[in-house]
């Protein structure tokens, strides 16, 4: 039976799993941290490790099954032809050639692609996106990755940096991205800016239950804390997530004018938040974007929770070896 | 020889013109206002007298030519299958079926298609996007339209209404749209919005060159009128281009973020302010987007002014006879 290894590389996990070349089968489904102050290097590490973990379990539950290549899905902007990780702010990777250091490591042949390319093509072969033609993916995590399937196909722009949705301005004089830019959707919607939101109310004097935690250690407070916060009546929290949810509708109603899409399927973490996220998406999807686009679109969460990078990893893997 | 009749449906003015099957020719290009306070019927009365007279100077100056269809680009969203017209803002219509008002008047098979549509698909035929595979373009005029050229083919979405950049949110919580949301792009940068900012900062007490006109009519004072004024040396008429830039800029970064282009044809009236107008969006579109994605990107003038419709309308007639 035939494998290919994904691998997903974000800014707070790994994960790698193998899965079987008709996407029925996923085995080995192993996550850790990044550690990306380890510096390049040492993520490279553990990433084969885990890799290697992972496919030990696949030898041991499908004895007969052959590895025949590894799809690695990274944070961009890449050069996927040769392989490079050109700039990732959030790993701190400048001009990176991770496809052939994993290559190397693992004596298979590799492919890279973009981590959000990955996730909506993984919705695509076996989620949310399944049997649609256009199709926006969207992974809320470290930080905030788009990819596009236009007319069934995932689209790479001229130089492969299409989808970068984290970082469309939203408020042209907003807050400070750690692109650079100011007033990017992720400088407000990732999963640190959540919780950096929250931080700043407390810390203005707002009443939360976060404020414990706050004064504690501000660092601590991560995106899932606020929404804990917001479930058990926190009326702060309940108003971060909220602008959150106003915030990433906006950015949604955007593509949605631009794309025309049949689903937006939102990955990560922030997908956690449930309905208390996504209903007031939709509804601030459907006061923004125009009603003909709006009516043709499903906006969801995605299916393959903690997975769909490795599936996509694994499907573009197979696509460029077709090609 | 065979030709197609182009009618390019503006809020403003009425386009129409004969252009050769190979694209080779124009002939008979004339224009005159819309007047959509007249109602569908008097515009439609309107396109099919000047497509007569288009088709007279044909008949007149090529003998031989004969006119086997008619493409018409008019402003979204509509639904092109259908050939309707679902609604538009700046005329006022709701489900108009324009395509086949327009065929039976003339005896001709028709067919419909959005107006940025038609500006970038005439563009990437015989104008400044010509021989890129991915392209993007922008219709500056009463509304901002846009239209897509992903992997070397007109982009429609799931449901024809791709395209709609005008109405992207840039600021979140910004100036009221005609389109009943707020922050769009179209409300500060259109020749109409442009012109309204001008006029609200002299009302506020700014000096300016623009002020006697504001003063006799605030109605009368045009996007051109500010870019002459700016030409001119008037402070207040340059900030205002330079804002208008800062925007265009924000929102063209967003884009060439998410699409990753060879090419923004920027076309319409706005493109006459020339480098002024250019200069700085090139400038903000490099401050705001990624490099590898800018680096690829040409930001231009469209090449086809006043045609770039017609050419077009044209192209999409003949690519929906090819299908």
């Amino acid at each position: 039976m035939a494998f290919i290894l994904g691998i997903d590389v974000g800014g707070t996990n790994l994960v790698a799993g193998c899965v079987a070349d008709d996407g029925n089968r996923l085995v080995g489904l192993l996550s850790e941290p990044t550690r990306a102050e380890e510096g390049a290097d040492g993520v490279v590490a553990r990433m084969v490790a885990l890799a290697r973990r992972s496919m030990a379990i696949l030898q041991d539950e499908v004895p007969r099954a052959s590895i025949s290549g590894v799809g690695v899905g990274a944070p961009g902007p890449l050069d996927t032809h040769r392989g490079i990780v050109l700039l990732t702010p959030n790993l701190g990777w400048v001009n990176f050639p991770l496809r052939d250091r994993v290559a190397d490591a693992l004596q298979l042949p590799a492919t890279l692609d973009n981590d959000a390319n990955c996730a909506v093509l993984g919705e695509h072969w076996r989620g949310a996106a399944q049997g649609t033609r256009q199709a926006l993916g969207m992974t809320i995590g470290t930080g905030i990755g788009g990819g596009l399937i236009l007319d069934g196909r995932l689209y790479h722009g001229a130089s492969d940096c299409a989808g970068e949705i984290g970082h469309t301005t939203i408020e042209i004089n907003g807050r400070k991205c750690a692109c650079g830019n100011y007033g990017c959707l992720e400088a407000y919607a990732s999963g640190p800016a959540i919780a950096r939101r929250a931080v700043e109310a407390v810390e203005r004097g707002a009443e939360s239950s976060l404020r414990e935690l706050v004064e504690a250690d501000p660092a601590s407070v991560t995106a899932q804390a606020v929404y804990q916060a917001a479930t058990a009546g926190d009326a702060l929290a309940q108003e971060v997530v909220q602008d959150t949810a106003r915030i990433l509708g906006a950015a949604i109603a955007n593509l949605v004018n631009v794309f025309n899409p049949e689903v937006v399927v939102v990955c990560g973490g922030v997908t956690l938040a449930g309905e208390r996220l996504f209903a007031p998406i939709r509804r601030e999807v459907v006061r923004r974007a125009f009603r003909p686009a709006v009516e043709v679109c499903r906006i969801v969460p995605g299916a393959l929770t903690g997975s769909a990078g490795v599936y996509g990893a694994v499907r573009s893997f197979l696509d460029a070896r077709a090609r």
